[in-house]
């Protein structure tokens, strides 16, 4: 088999068979097939595209290209969760402490923040003391022993996807369905869970900027997960405005301990039971709709949720005091109130605009490896459709020592729109994409 | 200027700017573009295209990202001949001989065989004492003193050509349009000449197999050299059968010499005739169609055409006798007799499969840098339309020693198709592409 004739297959619109994707993977990731010719064929597939099968072939390749977990000494059903990435998205540090408070199994490999979208281990880092970076065999004792725990991705897992991605990022060759789908799964997969529960965004702050967009993807992702033997749904969910009201590392670790604690915004918090209960029915298939949303809303209420947060945090070397205190996260060295220039009803909050802003006060990254401000970030007062009087509190900002707050500001002020009259504000979540039935293609 | 966006926009069928193209061309001849990146765009550009104008600065950047020949010393018109490529095309070697004995300067750079293919400098280099690498000096001052050199084209020509083409034939991107004309005319409008006579090939034994593929090519390259301020004809000619009857080095050097001794082949003669015709009223403008042809007959008839190319070979240390004594090129050490198992009438000869047949006895090269043997190779005795007799002579196997030359048999007998009744010979020139009136576009 030569690379050059499998290119050229897919330029004129070929399928390739499951040993032909094993051999581009497989060559690329041992170095045997050169950067130029897998960017060519990158570049052919975004032209011609990939069939389902081919599809789920790329994925079990990508994923078997390193190492994989194998989590069966874990007894009781392992349930993932990842989202397609957003701005205020705390969602994994309020559903997995949930579920796994409902005996759920969690044992999730997360990654760190890039761009306008943050990254649940760099949030977890601004707790003192928390160790993100566990070995195999603490991570699977932690979760045997309390039902959770969250470690960064290590590049042993699907190393083939790490590859691919950097040169997908270089080439122009990012905006592919099906590369963009078997990124994600191949990970999922090699990460070892028995089912996985996606959260695909839409919207201005997600990368899929419409919702028909992100149910093509959704789909794709399903199909794969399922084809590959893991049981998987996908939530669609808006980014039009941010999830949550907190930007930022430890903004956003603070909301979350708010959620658990029982307050907080009622947007996010209905969000987290929606997705903890799916998660809960898919370790649980006998369980109804209603009675699993009613457990996960006891186990809030009752503080179950907030007490197996402490006992994972603590499990990882964490402080955790800070579910009690939250003071403990310390702040930022500046603050700078923004308030309204008029009178109005917010009709719309730019999620990669506040996301960027966040990014201007240092709580992200441009690019891989910079360093940023885990206390730094934006606290939003107002969503979509409150009421808002001239002069009125919009947001706060968060910033270090040295940091030049205008910039940030103007991109708030920019970012959160008013009308005269009050907009109807779209629904949270627009829909759940399940495994289509036998004989759909 | 990144070159990941330029990728992109090409992607989304954007149109390149001159200032784009000369980015991507100096960035990747200076190794500032990686070829995965070139790569990747090229794949774009298989797919988008590039329309005239990014075509014509395209070839504009690749011509100026080396040396570039500066033939103003030479008094009068320089016309240059390129054919994109056959098998028994000795055009070069008869064509431009006969130009030079009316006037016209000749100026050419020539290139060695490649795949099934031949090569000029090859069919040079078999001619005793011919030295084929002239430095640019002697070059221009043999231009100047007799009107004609020939010499092989050196890597400083063109030199993005040169890596874009080696990168194109790894990532199944050469069978792009633009790319293909650019190549060819990057290294023409570098090679300085004022005039280009091209001599686009279709059919079997041509990368290009249909008339209609052969236009549009032939469209394209005239478009860049007049575009680049450098009148452009194209011919369109028929590689169905062979264009001539000797197929390999040594053999086609003595086939021009028949040629030009006023006897050989009528077809291979005519069609020169044509050719000659077309670069002589290019240089001069004010002659009519028959009368450039009859002086080109004449210049044959009179032996001038001859004295020309003996004059040429010794001005570059070759052994002028050739001329008069073929034989002093030497013979290969076996020879097989094919003869025809049936009567009939010659209906098809595929050429290529007998470029294949001569490299199989030692007269090509796979892959660049392969030995060849200049004597070896294939003399045609019939033609398209013969009639031919049970036991009659097809053709004559020339071959070295510890050649077992029974796969060519077998090539060359299935080669040459017969019929019971005579089938229509297609025209050898199916048309001339000239300059487009303006407003077309």
């Amino acid at each position: 088999m030569r690379m050059v004739d499998l290119i050229e297959k897919k330029k004129l619109a070929g399928v390739h068979d499951a040993a032909e994707l094993r051999f581009i993977i497989e060559g690329y990731t041992a170095g045997a097939i050169p950067d130029y010719q897998m960017a060519a064929w990158l570049m052919a597939v975004r032209f011609r595209s990939l069939n389902r099968q081919e599809t789920v072939e790329l994925t079990l390749a990508m994923a078997e290209s390193g190492r994989q977990l194998d989590l069966s000494q874990i007894a009781g059903t392992k349930v993932d969760k990842h989202s397609t990435g957003g701005v205020a998205d705390t969602t994994t540090l309020i559903v997995t402490p949930l579920v796994a408070a409902a005996g759920v199994k969690v044992a999730k490999m997360s990654g760190r923040g890039l761009g306008f979208t943050g990254g649940t281990i760099d949030k977890l880092e601004s707790i003192p003391g928390f160790r993100s970076a566990l070995t195999t065999d603490e991570f699977i004792c932690q979760v045997q022993r309390i039902g959770l725990a969250i470690t960064s991705q290590t590049p042993d897992i699907a190393p083939a996807d790490g590859k691919i991605y950097a040169l997908r990022d270089v080439t122009a060759t990012v905006d592919s369905l099906p590369l963009i789908a078997a990124s994600v799964m191949s990970k999922k997969i090699a990460a070892g869970a028995d089912k996985i529960l996606l959260d695909v965004k839409y919207g201005s702050g997600a990368f899929m900027k419409t919702l028909p967009e992100a149910e093509a993807l959704a789909r794709v992702m399903v199909d794969i997960g399922n084809g590959a033997g893991r049981e998987t749904l996908a939530m669609l969910s808006s980014m039009e405005e941010p999830l949550g009201t907190g930007i930022g590392n430890s903004l956003e670790i603070a909301e979350a301990i708010e959620i658990l604690s029982g307050s907080g915004d009622p947007r996010l918090c209905e969000f987290c039971i929606e997705m903890a209960a799916q998660m809960l029915r898919m370790a649980q298939p006998d369980l109804s709709q209603p009675a699993a949303t009613e457990t996960i809303r006891q186990l809030l209420t009752s503080g179950a949720a907030l007490a197996k947060f402490r006992e994972f945090i603590e499990a990882q070397g964490g402080d955790g005091s800070v579910v009690t205190d939250p003071g403990l996260l310390g702040t930022a060295a500046n603050c700078l109130e923004i308030l309204s220039n008029q009178a109005g009803f917010v009709c719309s909050m730019q999620s990669a605009e506040l996301g960027r802003g966040s990014i201007l006060l240092g709580a992200g990254r441009e690019k891989k490896g910079d360093p940023i401000d885990l206390h730094a970030g934006i606290k939003l007062h107002v969503r979509c459709g409150d009421a808002v009087a001239s002069g009125q509190r919009l947001a706060t900002l968060y910033y270090g020592k040295g940091v030049d707050p205008r910039q940030a500001k103007t991109l708030v002020l920019d970012s959160i729109q008013l009308s005269e009259q009050p907009q109807p504000c779209p629904a949270l979540i627009a829909g759940i994409i399940a495994k289509e039935q036998s004989g759909a293609t």
